[in-house]
């Protein structure tokens, strides 16, 4: 009999309060799923896992898009991994996919009724399909393109703006030729806004006033505010928002971790004398875009107009530590994760 | 030499602090305006005021769609006036007009850069050219059907229902064949809104849970949400509106008269998960749809497909008491003031 392998998996083992904590999580060494795979069915070896925000929302029992993580099943995560079995001529063994395949080494996917993995080309490198052309970025594509209805002369303003979402649709922006504004924590992520990604301005919210800033910068107001932060830089956002201005809430960093809600804009009423709107979305209604997008980001990254940053942890054991990054803003670019040793 | 005629008039006397108070205005006997008008201008004898929450915006020294009202000067307000003296010929001696007269007894009007009163027909009653005619009409179908594009299965949600926007908001749902769930205060008003305005539900909040009863009332979720009110309305509605729903901001009667914004929403992000949109506007940006929604209201009203209320107060003296009816929830259908004696 073959050494039995081991399947490492990180489970949720409790619902966070508030702030999420590493003893929300729970090492466990499961079996390797069987390799009898029904047709349809793959197995996968994650290599690398990407990280996202939206993961904390997900761990809370509140029914959003998509059902609330399992206690003690493995986290729900995306990750770049190669095909080791398959039951599907469309993953060969060997061809590297992505997907939701969670906080374990192997997975078993491909099943009736669960997203379809997504092929890696082999010229993408597994931090390319998680970050620049991975989920975050198409979100950032959408969201000014399609939702934000971006325009070559608009004020455009981003929050969370050196974030994998934020630091995108900076550059999209810029690239229709509109005016941008990015808001950012410290001076270094300021100068990235700058220097890398092409801002016309930042205001680094840890050191500024944003309504003054915004004052100065955008006396006539913003056109297109894209938020990925929510709480007080929103209210600052809509403070200065201009004329048939959009807001676009994209994600709301701010509070993922809070424990009560915290009070929301007080200043709502300026959507009326504005006559502005605000639209919530998620990428998951926008999947035909999908093929469009990735090619758009990848012609843009292969000729220098998109920039990106990586910051790339090690080592299955640390990956709620690596989580946490994302929440205390250590992370210095799209958050990722290596399993060193595997390939 | 004939006798001085006195123009009665209600000044601003100081902004009002929070709550709007009768001693913020001041009554003041100017001088009729002197008859010799220039071309285009006409002078016109006002005999009915009608009113509105946005007046109490006005008030405030805030640069909205409108410059503030200036203090000391005969506060901004609607009315029904017959044409005293005319350089216009648009606007003949004799003629029925409203627009934004005044509080006062006489005004001139059609002053270049200022918005052209509107004529009201011989078969139109003033009451009804303020009142189920007149801008609060307006603003519910273009608000219903422009901004907040109203479908035939939605499932409609209106707060201040009872109002003169929200009660015909209500009834043009009806009339487009959605399901009507209004929201007003206390049991005469709730039972208004069914027998009379024809919603399938109502919810009282002075005495009932808003967030309690619509679970039951709509628990796949609101369609379209018409909101007159904010604050904890608001994010009640907020709390219930269902995938890809449209929240359309009227105004905010809740905090007009707040001294300091209330805090806003705090569930603001369910407008991602459920990929909805929220928009305000104003009438002014819509003035193209007049004509229509003017024809349109004069037929279902003479049709007895919309039915309205008007409580018209008397006495030129009782001005600012009768606007602060609006504010107390004294009103009993849409607030209006006859001038005794004039005609």
């Amino acid at each position: 009999m073959p050494p039995q392998i081991i399947n490492r998996q990180w489970l949720l083992a409790r619902r966070p309060e508030g702030q999420v904590l590493v003893d929300d999580f729970r090492r466990y060494d499961a079996p390797l799923p069987r390799p009898d795979l029904t047709a349809g069915e793959i197995l996968v070896r994650n290599l690398m896992f990407g990280f996202d925000p939206a993961q904390r929302g997900w761990m809370d029992d509140v029914q959003g898009y998509m059902p609330p993580m399992a206690i003690d099943a493995p986290v729900r995560g995306s990750a770049a991994a190669r095909v080791v079995a398959s039951a599907n001529p469309a993953y060969p063994e060997g061809a590297m996919v992505r997907g939701l395949f969670g906080w374990q080494d192997y997975a078993v996917a491909g099943r009736a009724g669960e997203a379809d993995p997504v092929r890696i080309a082999p010229d993408i490198l597994p931090e390319e399909a998680l970050g620049v052309l991975g989920a975050a970025s198409i979100t950032a594509y959408v969201g000014m393109l399609d939702v934000g209805r971006l325009g070559a002369g608009d004020c455009v303003l981003v929050s969370g703006a050196a974030g994998a979402v934020g630091s995108v649709a900076v550059q999209i922006a810029r690239l229709y030729g509109a005016r941008v504004i990015g808001i950012a924590g410290g001076p270094e992520k300021c100068r990235w806004l700058i220097e890398d990604y092409g801002a016309d301005a930042a205001i680094d919210y840890h050191n500024e006033d944003i309504r003054a800033r915004l004052r100065a910068l955008a006396p006539a107001g913003i056109d297109l505010f894209f938020d990925n932060v929510g709480g007080s830089t929103l209210e600052a956002g809509i403070a200065h928002i201009g004329r048939f201005g959009r807001i676009v809430l994209c994600g709301a960093i701010a509070g993922y971790n809070d424990e009560r809600p915290a009070p929301g804009p007080r200043n709502l009423m300026r959507l009326i004398s504005q006559r502005a709107e605000m639209r919530g979305f998620i990428l998951l209604d926008h999947l035909d875009r999908l093929a469009t997008a990735t090619e758009q980001l990848r012609q843009w990254v292969r000729d220098g107009h998109i920039r990106y940053r990586t910051d790339i942890q090690h080592g299955f054991e640390t990956i709620p530590q690596t989580f946490l990054r994302l929440f205390s803003g250590a992370s210095r670019g799209k958050q990722l994760l290596r399993i060193d040793g595997a390939e």
